[in-house]
């Protein structure tokens, strides 16, 4: 690629994301889009839009801008939780990391590798200037230069390490201060056990009520065992369309659709009052989920949430082995009652771990054999490849700019549309899993989509050929640096396009969320639905953050190589920063909180990054005829993964329990509170399973949060 | 080899064990030898052997063998420990796995190896045959007498995983009725604590009491700080040393040595009662040893033991982060009193994680580097060689019997020489690691020794070559199945020879305790030293485990590759057996209990062994042209794995600690023992240093074990 090629990319995103800048501030002026473009504010009852006309509604302005810069960290933590911080701070922590990156890298080694005569590019004039003279590739063989590249990576290392570590102290201490700050969570007073063994004569609730109360007498309070209840899921569902349906045509008064045919498909049969007719029908489903209910509370499943006095207990009942046998009474944290993820509620061990293992397979073909589709977006890049394939097109991709944009554009719009399949996909896969909480089973996917994307979006653009030949490459650890030190820097100009096109342009129209305003106004308008129910919605941090993290890796590796990627990457998380910012303070709210779990996860991936580039170093110094600086390189990963271990001993284990201290301090600063003792009540009932907890619409008082039943009622029934 | 030079060697071995078994049972029948052979019962007191001379004692008798056969497993669990048992487990487990090897591999893999005609020896008489034609080598490329090796490999695995199975459950039992029949330990009660943060103006005794009276007010019973006692221990050594000699000097009233010369080297100078002048420095040093014996109280180290008023108490605090910090206050389930290792105690966390990366930096190039000495022997087994280097041994080496010695034996004796050095190097490193108990301590050289082990017996003699060469092998996983393939067959010869004189000379040997009687005669005949301390020795798990496994991983990946093998291992087997046993019961006595934890370690060896034949079985498959096999094999790794993964999950977490089940049946089991109000008040002073302990033997009275200080004494003082 051209220099003219790349500035044609630069210049078609930023218009691009102007673009979408002046319709998100024109377009959320307009009273109809405040449940696109302010759920939260809509949900809590704070949007305060005047459906008069007036001018200002048409024109773009820039106030959302300093809104969304105004809040504080703290005011977001207390709005949005923890793990919206922690998203926050990747933009942030990233800012700071490609800030160094863009001095060092465009001050002082942009204008090493321009300089060099490696690639002989004799053209005098700029535009036409090949991307690559800007490459390390360019800097002479063997040149002392390359020194200056060599420290450059020690000092960038150092760096990222400093703040990592900054980070990760940060972060874990925001941990401890919110724990302490904490009202009382379910959460924190519940484990869940399963593989409960079956005694025969006996139900589950039984068995479990009389091993805790055996083994903790005295800090054991309550449990739940779980019901069997996916029938019990069903049938809700369909009372719950048929009551919506109900009442659209109660409240529409639609008299000329409110009579309809009996027979096939409402053309045959005698015509019916079809308010009385789902009346009916939604009395017959009730009937059968009160039915249905009943015997669920009969169908326990080998699993249950167990609660305790105090913190403190239940974190010490998690951590120890309870049975003798350590595949039963396997317990583990539980999650808060609106985290957990029912449908799938398997019991037994070896089931458990048969899936895992079925998974784990199933995730790395996929993560492998996905290739097809970006094999073919590779060949999009080359024009003659594109020439043979389709020849009527020859005229069209003659055209200069037409073969800048596919050049420069298409490719990497291309791969974006197909991976956007994939963060769903992952979530199927680790719901699968055996998780039992919709948080888990988001880091879970969030890790899958993570090395998903670098393997599929990296190595397979830098490794082009067969899936097999990238497989062999890393059977081989031996020629690892070669191999990447000659194909990395090839792609170096792909990579700037693709921060251009998937990072800016991806993010700025995340602020428009085109999808949701086509698919509201699609309802709205056309099919003129209102039955449908307003949810606000949450963010996809396991889709979100790999993309972020990979961003990362391509700025960190590309570094030393391509420099000039990094003012590119800087404005992508300085536009990241503002956008997300307006839409966690607007858009999404959080469902529920790992407590800033997630940060583990790109501390992880920084790591991975730097030894990769390490790797790279390696390759290229020795490819550039400099063997010594390339040997003098191989203790900066060492050096980083003992750094790496460090943190881990140093700060994951925060991320896994709260420590002793802190349990203790916080059960001791509500021991005298009177409601603590309420608080306990609630804990009997509070994991029951929503669908037990189903009322009815018959009545028409839909009075969802009443407990159907106490613990103590369901056992006196058995 | 030829078959005549193996019978060569077998028949030197045979002659050599029955030598050694005579010479044993003839010479534990000598009053003299009593500390030699039966150290145990002479500490018991148990030792009833008459001075005075028979017969019978010259004549060699069988007696011992039904004597060490006849005791049950539970009178050597009451005698001996579990760890005696678990130990004895892997020769009935590797007996039972090689009883099944011998009857497939003699009776059907054997014939069909030798009716082979792949390497066209031609030569019919028996003895002069090459052991190779009973080899795998022998069979025809593409044979479909292949297929029955294969099905072989499949059913040996599954009969190996079976029987791997059964003994992880019977020992997990046995561990978990062994705790439930244990009386009161300390061990059980206390966790040690380390990187006990300093408080200024407070001295560490003073920050623990507080932190866990504080967090477990009602279990906390008491606590030890360990304090820097380095300089007392050597005092305290001089004053032992000093008053042994003088003890000597009283008790044999040599007038002639009582009296000597001061000055230089004992020939100027006054002449000087040596009594009085012993009398006189013994008495100085135990002055200096109490003055620091005072100061040393007030040396605290940032770690203490704390004791607990339950074992469920104690187990909980060590599952969990005490502080906010996971770098502060780390907690470990402390050994028991006897077991603890008091020279190093480095307190700060830093520093022991430093240590421990150097000693895994220090152990691997051990491993790696050891392999000069290996070459040298390597060299032996070439007689070409030999005669070029020593070309005046040339005529002793064309007789027949000396080349036959020389190629069946010589070589695996220095081998056996050189590696007699590696334990204890290896027990140096472990102890530098950190660990604060000798068993944990014993447990890790264990493993590091087993690596080693494997890495210089077995990979060293089937990669012969430069060091760097079988790193380089390694760096290539796509080859390895092909390079092992070529050369373990090659080397099945010098590994049955090995069997044969490493295997059984070496265990008989063990039997006689040459050494010991050696050492034995002449400091009771020569120096007449009798001033010397009679000490029970306790067998050396961490030399002895990984030389057994070792011939566990010949036979199973020789299994397929060399049956001729097997019957060997299994006489092996059945001599260990007895050996060790009489050995457990006659001569040494466990000085601490790990409670079977070194079983895991004897698992993952079989795994890997299972492994490791497995990759062999893919390469010898793919050499022998028949593809088809060599990728039906592929699963059975993968299976082996997962049935791995299942065994660590299923039996893996009972060896780490026990359930809260187990533990609170155990504390209830005591709670109304009035035996235990007692035993809780020793546990204050039970982890006290021996050296703080010591009372000095002016008075004469060398009563070691009343207890200097009790804690309260010890905080008043400071």
């Amino acid at each position: 690629m051209i220099l003219s090629a790349l500035l044609t990319s630069v210049g078609i995103n930023l218009g691009l994301c102007f673009l979408f800048f002046t319709l998100y501030s024109i377009l959320r002026k307009q009273p109809g889009n405040a449940e696109v473009y302010a759920p939260r504010l809509v949900a809590e009852g704070k949007s305060q839009q005047s459906s008069n006309f007036n001018l200002e509604r048409l024109l773009p302005s820039a106030g959302w801008v300093t809104r969304a810069w105004r809040p504080s960290e703290a005011e977001l933590l207390s709005t949005s939780g923890l793990d919206a911080v922690v998203f926050m701070r990747i933009f942030i922590f990233s800012a700071r990391v490609f800030t160094f990156a863009v001095i060092v890298g465009v001050f002082i080694l942009l204008p090493i590798n321009y300089m060099g005569k490696q690639l002989s590019l004799d053209i005098s004039d700029l535009p036409n200037k090949s991307l690559e003279a800007f490459t390390i590739s360019n800097v002479d063989d063997g040149s002392n230069r390359l020194w200056i590249h060599f420290s450059a990576v020690y000092l960038f290392t150092a760096v990222v390490c400093y703040l990592l570590y900054f980070e990760y102290d940060y972060i874990s201490s925001k941990r401890v201060s919110c724990f302490y700050s904490s009202k009382p969570h379910p959460h924190q007073f519940t484990i869940l056990v399963r593989s409960i063994p079956a005694s025969s004569g006996r139900s589950y609730s039984g068995t479990v009520e009389s091993f805790f109360s055996e083994y903790y007498p005295t800090t054991y309070l309550s449990h739940w065992v779980v019901r069997r209840a996916s029938k019990l899921q069903g049938l809700i569902k369909n009372s719950d369309k048929l009551y919506r349906r109900l009442m659209y045509l109660k409240s529409a008064n639609h008299d000329r659709q409110r009579f309809k045919r009996d027979g096939f498909m409402g053309l045959f049969g005698p015509r019916v009052d079809l308010l009385d007719h789902y009346g009916k029908k939604l009395e017959d489903i009730e009937d059968n989920v009160r039915a249905e209910q009943s015997s669920t509370l009969g169908k326990e499943v080998g699993a249950a949430f167990v609660s305790f006095r105090t913190r403190f207990a239940a974190a010490a009942a998690i951590h120890m082995q309870q049975g003798v046998n350590p595949t039963q009474w396997v317990s583990e944290p539980a999650p808060d009652p609106e985290d957990v993820y029912w449908p799938f509620f398997s019991a037994s061990f070896l089931k458990r771990w048969i899936s895992n293992l079925v998974v784990v397979v199933a995730c790395i073909l996929l993560t492998l054999l996905f290739l097809i589709p970006v094999l073919v977006v590779q060949g999009l890049t080359h024009l003659e490849q594109l020439e043979i394939w389709f020849p009527f097109l020859k005229g069209l991709l003659r055209i200069t700019f037409v073969s800048q944009v596919i050049t420069g554009y298409l490719p990497s719009l291309v791969l974006q549309l197909f991976l956007y399949l994939v963060p769903h996909i992952m979530i199927i896969l680790s719901s699968v899993q055996g998780y039992i909480a919709m948080s888990r089973i988001e880091k879970s996917a969030c890790i899958k989509v993570l090395w998903f994307t670098i393997w599929n979006i990296f190595f397979a653009n830098v490794l082009s050929g067969s899936a097999l030949y990238r497989v062999e490459v890393f059977l081989e650890p031996k020629k690892i640096p070669a191999v990447l030190a000659v194909a990395v820097p090839g792609q170096a100009t792909f990579f700037i396009a693709y921060v251009v096109t998937t990072g800016w342009t991806s993010t700025s129209s995340e602020l428009c969320r085109l999808t949701t305003l086509v698919f509201n106004f699609v309802k709205r308008n056309i099919c003129r639905k209102f039955d449908y129910e307003f949810e606000v919605p949450s963010l996809p941090y396991y889709s979100e953050i790999p993309r972020i993290l990979l961003f990362g890796l391509l700025g960190i590796i590309y570094f030393f190589l391509a420099p000039l990627i990094l003012p590119f990457l800087l404005v992508y998380y300085c536009l990241g920063y503002l956008i997300y910012r307006n839409q966690l303070l607007n858009v999404y709210e959080p469902k529920y909180e790992t407590g800033g779990k997630l940060w583990p996860i790109v501390h992880d991936s920084m790591i991975f990054s730097l030894i990769l580039m390490h790797v790279i170093a390696i390759g290229i110094f020795g490819l550039k005829k400099l063997p010594l600086a390339s040997s003098l390189i191989v203790p900066l990963p060492i050096l980083t993964l003992v750094f790496n271990s460090y943190c881990r001993r140093r700060f994951l284990p925060m991320f896994k329990s709260y420590s002793v201290e802190s349990l203790i301090k916080k059960d001791r600063q509500e021991q005298n509170d009177p409601a603590l003792a309420n608080f306990h009540d609630t804990l009997a009932t509070a994991y029951q399973d929503p669908a037990l907890l189903h009322v009815g619409y018959s009545g028409n008082t839909a009075s969802i949060n009443a407990p159907l039943l106490s613990t103590a009622e369901v056992d006196a029934r058995m």
